[in-house]
């Protein structure tokens, strides 16, 4: 049914060679005879197939992108930008999902078996052996909102939460709240862990201050909602809250609003990555921006650095981390300084 | 670097074609041999390459995974629950975005490209075209989500959304409103044209019910509001609105809310679809339940199905509706009748 390959050196008259060379990315093959193939391919309806060509390519354009958090809606807001570029640089996203309990050895096997030529690990929570198992299995991978560090053994793109969490730290201090309260992500999570550093950096500067912290089970609506509602019931709010994401703050702000807590006249509140419901007036979330289209360009733009030349002599691109900077957007939950 | 089929081979002091048959489904092979190919294969770390062998099964395993509405958090929840589910069923989903301008044409290209095995379409918003368009380049389809037709072109598994405009009126009926309003998905969309057609079928038999609606330009939150604001500029709130979907729903409330109109005291609202944020209590969004996650598994049985055998001898499926009950749930927003 399909036309083939075969086909089309018929009908041009050429060896199957000269075919595939002409839809070979860097093969050569002189400009009469791509004309010639191309206008037979155009005559025929031919498409050249990628996975039979990755055969002697050694490529598929396949590229793994491996999340964990489907109950987080940001990662909508990331699954759209990062199909959209890959689609737009002529590659193509296999969805691995790693919210059930997958090891990091089943889902290298499970990216293995499809040849995919570069895994992008989109997640802060996944641990970062994941990524490194991709590697380890001789897989360009670059993790997207990783952690930041000085000798990463991936390539990671993302920001630093630690200075995240001192801005947040310093943004409710400059609300002149004198009691604080930092409602965390999972305890787990490096970006959980590098938050509560950074928040706690000052806040351990200042003595008049009450500063204390707890963890959310997960970035979730409902882990957020919980774990405010177990805090109010074990005694009077905080003035002022940094949430460890833009999600835990909806859940946190719909047991401030069940518990009568005015926002942000009696409680202020703060979140982390201005994702586009952070704006829904539903919400109207004062948040740290994290520059989420930026981020995935970058993660792309290494991606293709990664993938450049033939599997036996690509740049030797050294795992590097590619940080970009946040700053603080006021809404409503938080009234800007004066 | 990695182990091949050739590899196994040597090891197991069988042929390439034993192996090769040892790991494609259906194919012949004798306990002995298998017990052998299976030890050699397991001592040297081998992993079929399952693009490899779909040249000669004529399967990938990929399934393409088409949507076209990344502004809608629903389609996270749709996008967990098929990764996990093909995952589950050793399939793999290759996503692909059609939110920008492309046509039926084009997105065939892409995904035979990949040789895909079959073709999920995820949406109430992509013109059948695209569906049949990839029936008619001879790819297994479902499209999840489509109208309801007694003689469809493709497989269909969704809801019968005449049905559920017309529930959606008697809900409003019921409540004993004299002035109802629907608001309206795109105008373009079937499932809109659908759910119109119910809920007019209901109205026009309400002599002293005052009746109308309009559309929303997407399916989205900031298409809701904006709708709903152009309303209330127009004139006093209807006392009933039934609004496309969820997040129509949201859009409008977060206007009706600034307008100073209490919900549900002054005014009542019903969404469609039930997602996992209509229970949020930050909106407590009465609605009409869509059972996804049915819908999803029954996709994947019919595509399943529609794989079995190999490519000359598959089953002959023909095209179905697989339609699947709607019903209310009643939260804050519109009150359970008394």
């Amino acid at each position: 049914m399909a036309v083939t390959l075969k086909d089309v050196a018929a009908r041009a008259g050429v060896s199957r060679s000269a075919v595939s060379r002409t839809f070979t990315d860097g093969a050569s093959v002189s400009p009469r005879m791509r004309e010639k193939v191309e206008a037979a391919a155009k005559e025929l309806g031919y498409r050249p197939n990628r996975l039979a060509s990755s055969l002697t390519t050694g490529r598929t354009q396949l590229i793994g992108l491996v999340s964990n958090n489907f109950q987080n809606p940001i990662f909508l807001e990331v699954f759209d930008l990062f199909t959209r570029g890959l689609q737009a640089r002529g590659l193509r996203p296999l969805l691995v999902n790693l919210s059930a309990d997958i090891d990091p050895e089943s889902s290298v096997e499970m990216l293995r078996e499809y040849s995919v030529d570069g895994v992008v690990v989109a997640s802060s929570t996944l641990s970062p052996e994941f990524a490194q198992a991709f590697a380890d299995a001789g897989m360009p991978v670059v993790h997207a909102f990783g952690r930041k560090s000085d000798a990463p053994r991936t390539h990671v793109v993302g920001i630093d939460n630690v200075a995240c969490g001192a801005m947040a730290a310093r943004a409710l201090l400059a609300a002149g709240y004198g009691h604080v309260h930092m409602l965390a992500g999972p305890a787990e999570a490096t970006s959980t862990q590098d938050r509560l550093q950074g928040f706690q950096g000052v806040m351990a500067a200042q003595k008049d201050i009450l500063s204390s912290h707890s963890f959310a089970s997960a970035y979730s609506f409902d882990a957020g909602r919980l774990e405010m509602q177990r805090l109010l019931a074990a005694g009077p709010p905080a003035q002022g809250y940094f949430c460890g994401d833009d999600v835990l703050s909806m859940g946190a702000l719909s047991a401030l609003a069940d518990a009568g807590h005015a926002v942000p006249g009696d409680v202020g509140l703060l979140g982390l990555n201005d994702m586009a419901m952070a704006r829904w007036e539903s919400f109207a979330l004062s948040t740290i921006h994290q520059p989420i289209p930026e981020i995935v360009e970058a993660c792309m733009d290494v991606m293709e650095e990664m993938l450049k030349g033939p599997l036996w002599d690509r740049p030797s691109v050294s795992p590097k981390c590619h940080v970009f900077e946040c700053s603080l957007t006021y809404r409503k939950t938080l009234p800007a300084p004066a």
